[in-house]
């Protein structure tokens, strides 16, 4: 038996390649299929099936493009309304890749038709080796069950507990876990960054099989974890098997002054780090550091806008393209030639950012207004006396609001966990005509660690 | 100014990316562009042109595609009937890339549109910094002139000639001459193998510039190069800009067993060395080494037929696919997984091919018919005793003729030069039916450097 | 908390980093570290510790070396004899690695100081998270127990199932196992191919967990796996923490004459498949395929050999003089120019190999001496009728009895599982003077997929 | 005939690999020798000669480590007192390399042994297929001629004048000129940036041939080039052949807190952007971007000094100690685990610098002390009106002349070209203790675009 396992950066999603005797299938695929393929031909495997484990949302999936240019069949278990599939497989029902048996487990609650499959080798023993959990089970963590209808989280969460309990519980202690994402994802919170797990340590240590269902209810209940905008059309998207990738390299490069010169309604997104950014960037562009693009990218594009980037380096195209094309956000109209250090060596207008460290800002408060963009979850850990909170992903709704309330001659200090949200943040507010805008250095990271006051929310 | 080169292995072609101050330009583009597009965003320079020296025949150029995924012109000289062309610049007029002047020069003979491209990059002196001449002029020899019509080789020498003298030679020696094929292109012969060339180099050794008019026309005659049967397909396709590459690694693997049970109306190509097919290989399947495909595939495969792969390694696929489909063979159906030790392991039936070593063909030389399948160039240098000649491109169409000759009993020596074309020649002998075929180990430099017997042919 | 695997070609070797909150762990470092150092930078991890299992005997380690260049500390159980070691860890002790804790769990057996380490992350349960085993626990076999003294097999067969039942079972069904080797390894035989395994599903299929004490003692002491005469002398470099490895690339390319000038005292050691060997090879040098290298040079070569290699490809030479290096042979004098196309090219004598079919061989087997290669497990499953049993390792020195019993005219065949061995065995009798060498194409699998006969050995 | 050109960033050094019929001879080689290896391997080619143009002064060679590697002869001309060399072949001289020969041409001016070598193929002409031409003759330039003593740095000059046209421009307007550095180097100035160019085209443009002798002397002696402070200590290292260099990857991972711990007596490197660095860092540390590394490096670090790194990415580590290793800086005490990120998020000190815009330094240009950092031939172009001029490289120490004509509160704007020594010069004034220290966004070149006033220095 052979498993693979492929990470995706910015999304901390996992998808497998698992082979056997020459056959195999890749569970969850993305949108850009070449890795597949190419461990496919590595391996000399035969691609029989594509697995979906749910309807995902967070990124496109590349499962029809995949089937296409290989000849295999697509397989999901039901509930997802999924089209194009090839074969839905019924709770309990399996399907064979090389002498592996693959059995659908139906655990709705993520989605109304996720479904984990438990593999057996047959080597010997009736017990599974492992279950592909998709977003059902995580590492410490369960997937978030507000997505189809806020209303019913709880009641999602008690189909999960059920399913997880009457269906992947019983596989037992010695069976892997493999699940569609790690921590970092935004299809669930809270997941133990063990880079293995397995039934037993889950049972020992995940709240789904340490809390009574009751508990486990009000957990899910309890969990605010942002719903980025771009969720509802990936999702259709993915109910059709997803879109093909573009081709690689396929961005064109753009001199410094055709860029000055054609500005307008072109969103130009600057992927270095948030101190390079504060360092110096171009006016009215956008702060999204590199790995980040693949989630906040998806706050501030759409399909629809022409989108310039501008790199830290110029290997980081692909990156920061499939980061977007993950996202179905495609087009990508150039990239800058040189980055930013081009664009300053042609003498174009500079801006650069304020940035205060945790001290001079404690030093200073009052002469501050401080804006805490992280999410709703991690204020509850307390933030810096008088800040006011808004998720950075809602800013973009906010800036009209914010002007009217604070001016734009006000004195803003901008803090995340560590400052690269509040990077971003730093940058809307510049866009939007704010005149001193500082990010805090370090976030609220550094600023705890200070032992500077803090107040709840 | 900046030059970079991309070589082509097996068919021995040069492209170009020329640049300067953030333009470039991409001379003669094969179809598989991502190594133009890969360098334009690593050098930070916007593709402005992409230059066409001629109406190339020997692979499927990726002009049009190149242009439409950057928004570059593609720009050709006079009179090789290209169309979907956007800029077609007549004899002596220019372009400029970044303050780059690039001149057309119109050098009729090899194509009736054939077009060198002088550079001149102002830098103090009016004198041309290189010249970029397709299959005009190669290091130590020109392009064939054979092509449009063989009838006319001598008059398209002469026109040649003429273009080169009164052109190319005035641009100085202190010109670069930056070609469009190296040794081995079937474009040409002859060529020698400088890494880097002047006109002043090429004036002093270059038979064009050392003949008279009338003794170059006779050579251009006395040349006798293969044409290789896809020539008027590809021009075909250049005449409209070539078509864009298939996505790379999408070649499903098949497993064994899988390609024994589809065997008929497949083509199966085995691109190990000639040493490793004779040792064993699948029955019916032709030998073509991996860098020879670009060339040899062309004479037993067309579009039109299902080809499955034979590869050394599995990391071979992307070689082997787009050598094959430079010259339009797109269908390949198949990579066999694990290759031919796969099929071994598999206990499927293998075929060894016979080799026999020159001490041992000179020691029994009458009990052997010895077919020599060098080009009519190379045999004129001398043949085994007895031996028979025919191209090892025109074999196919000979194969029922030396049935009706030889018998598929008789013991066939098959020779080339070192023993690769003799591989292809021995697997089309074996296909036909042919029991006994032994290829000559080491070929006729084995056998002349043994000094051997040879007679003229 | 992170896990890199490094698989290690040919000897079938994992080793491992773990880390946390920044500090790392490497364990079994194989003698070229690059590998380790590259990841550690990559993660950002500091090596505060080199962990020996055991004393290697396959392998030259790279733990003095490892730890030299990091600063880190080594560390070992008790009992293998290991001199400068900075900490031997008792039965039962603990070391720790940025949170997590590793216990030292002594499994003497396969080696007298045999350490099992139980990894504790701290996640809320006091169960293992996994266990680093090792050779002392494969997936689905045990580490070979007549490694210390063979007539004292079973006894550490006996200690080896009290330490797996009283130390490891307990960790839980949900421990993770880690071992040193997977299928291949000549460390132990029986090795099951999942790519991951936990203490949970080796206890329902691994023999040492579903034997009696006694079966399983009378299980290893029916085994019968091959001891390749280096154990010993990388055992005693191992116990002083192995030696550096040699810079990459350094070794001299020879010129097809001087190689052929400079032949005596020299190991020529062809590196392609059995089938390119077959196909014509240089007389007198030694078939072992690439990934076998690292065992079975072993066999032909030893530190004082001044070996030559000649190569499928230039890029080989790394990955060959790794695999020699692993195993203590470092005089490589020099890879050939251009392989055995070059030496080909070049006109030097060239010897081919006979193969022959399994039908050509079942139809004229009373005319051949068949040569069985494989080891003695193997040949329980059936052997060629009449067929002589000579492991393949143990070839060079029956060659001179065999000499004497055969004569060189005799026709061979030479088989073993499917024709890699066999080509090593031909290649050692080519050299011994046998005239009339063939290698079974296919070996005892074609052989017994075509349901020829067989018999008991 | 093989050429491969190997070009060394930040240095912009170029040494070559020319290779003919399977032999090799490398000139110039830098201290990081596995590039050649690995080509020599690739083509199949043994090296026999290593050939030094010159005794080298800005970065250690591998000349004697290359020639020990691979039983190469070392090779140069006479007057550099180079010891340790095989073979010292006299003006005129011949050796040569597969059918190449290499002609020995003292051109001394740069340094009293400057030798170069002109190619000669034998390809039926009696002209010199290119020269290699070392720090004597560079596209558009020649060597700077103070090197050895800048008392006599017009006799070197008219040396170098009389040696060129005596016996490099006969060599004929064909040949090539292949020289040892590009444009950027510290061995001369005024480089053109022709990626390839010939005899022919400097002979037009070249103010060496365009020159009288007088005027050419004139132009030398009124060069002025900073002088590194290590090329005393690298030339000494290069007369005896270069030293080996360190394995790659063999630097410790430091963790935030163990940096913070034990930073005395440590230089703390930063080499990201300019950009990055003002948007925060590390106390005390100094930046110089990655690709500037390889010659400001050696300004403020010699072999004794403990340097740690901060990179923007961990990949960037071997280009960081390569760079520093080729000036003899080789105590690299570790990498900082994660760099600045990590720093901050571990919450420890951080410190931003201050920025300016072109428009708000001179809008409040007489609050300002302007310090410009640039070389004394770049002022001459003109400088910010009342700046200072102290070049970056002389910076260190003047400090404390500064910091008594200034005091510590002063606002100190630094200005280079673009900004990147300005950022060296401001960290190493912060460092100083200079506490308002802003770098002009964009330096003199977006000060001269934005047409802002200048007077002459």
């Amino acid at each position: 038996m052979q498993l693979e396992r492929f990470d995706t950066p910015g999304i901390a999603h996992i998808s497998y390649l698992l082979a056997n005797a020459g056959e195999a299938a890749v569970v969850d695929p993305r949108r850009d299929i070449d890795a597949y393929l190419q461990r496919a031909h590595a391996l000399g495997v035969t691609l029989k099936y594509v697995i979906v484990t749910h309807r995902q949302e967070d990124f496109v999936v590349g499962v029809r493009e995949l089937a296409r240019s290989t000849g295999a069949r697509t397989v999901c278990g039901r509930g997802d309304q999924l089209t194009r599939i090839d074969v839905a497989v019924p709770d309990g029902g399996e399907i064979g890749v090389g002498g592996l048996r693959l059995r659908a487990l139906h655990t709705p609650g993520h989605t109304p038709g996720s479904t984990c499959w438990a593999v057996f080798d047959g080597d010997g023993s009736d017990a599974a080796w492992g279950v592909l959990t998709g977003d059902s089970l995580f590492p410490g963590a369960t997937g978030r069950t507000d997505l189809s209808d806020p209303s019913r989280t709880g009641e999602n969460a008690a189909l999960l507990w059920d399913a997880l309990h009457a269906k992947i519980l019983p596989l037992g202690d010695q069976a892997l876990v493999l699940p569609a994402h790690g921590p970092g994802s935004v299809c669930g919170t809270g997941m133990a960054d063990r880079p293995l797990t397995t039934i037993g340590l889950e049972r020992l240590t995940n709240p789904v099989f340490l809390c009574s269902r009751e508990e486990f209810v009000r957990q899910k209940e309890a969990e605010r974890i942002p719903r980025p905008p771009y969720f509802d059309r990936v999702a259709a998207l993915n109910a059709e098997g997803g879109i093909a990738a573009r081709p690689p390299h396929a961005v064109p490069v753009l001199q410094p002054h055709s860029l000055h010169g054609s500005f307008d309604g072109t969103l130009v997104i600057d992927t270095r780090t948030p101190a390079a950014f504060a360092g110096g960037h171009i006016p009215r562009s956008l702060s999204i550091w590199l790995s980040g693009l693949g989630v906040f990218g998806g706050w501030v594009a759409g399909p629809d806008n022409d989108v310039v980037l501008v790199l830290e380096r110029p290997s980081d195209v692909e990156e920061a393209r499939l980061s977007l094309g993950r996202i179905g956000v495609d087009k990508v109209r150039g990239v800058l030639a040189g980055g930013f250090e081009a664009w300053r060596d042609a003498g174009l207008p500079i801006e650069h950012g304020g940035t205060v460290t945790p001290e001079q800002l404690n030093a200073h408060l009052r002469e501050y207004r401080v804006l805490d963009v992280r999410d709703d979850t991690e204020v509850q850990s307390g933030v810096i006396p008088g800040a006011q909170h808004v998720y950075v992903g809602h800013l973009p709704d906010r800036l009209g609001d914010l002007r009217r309330q604070l001016g734009s001659d006000t004195r803003i200090a901008v803090t995340c966990s560590v400052g690269h949200r509040s990077g971003l943040a730093v940058s809307l507010l510049l866009r939007a005509g704010f005149r001193r805008v500082h990010n805090l250095l370090g976030g609220m990271t550094a600023w705890q660690k200070q032992d500077l006051p803090t107040e709840r929310p």
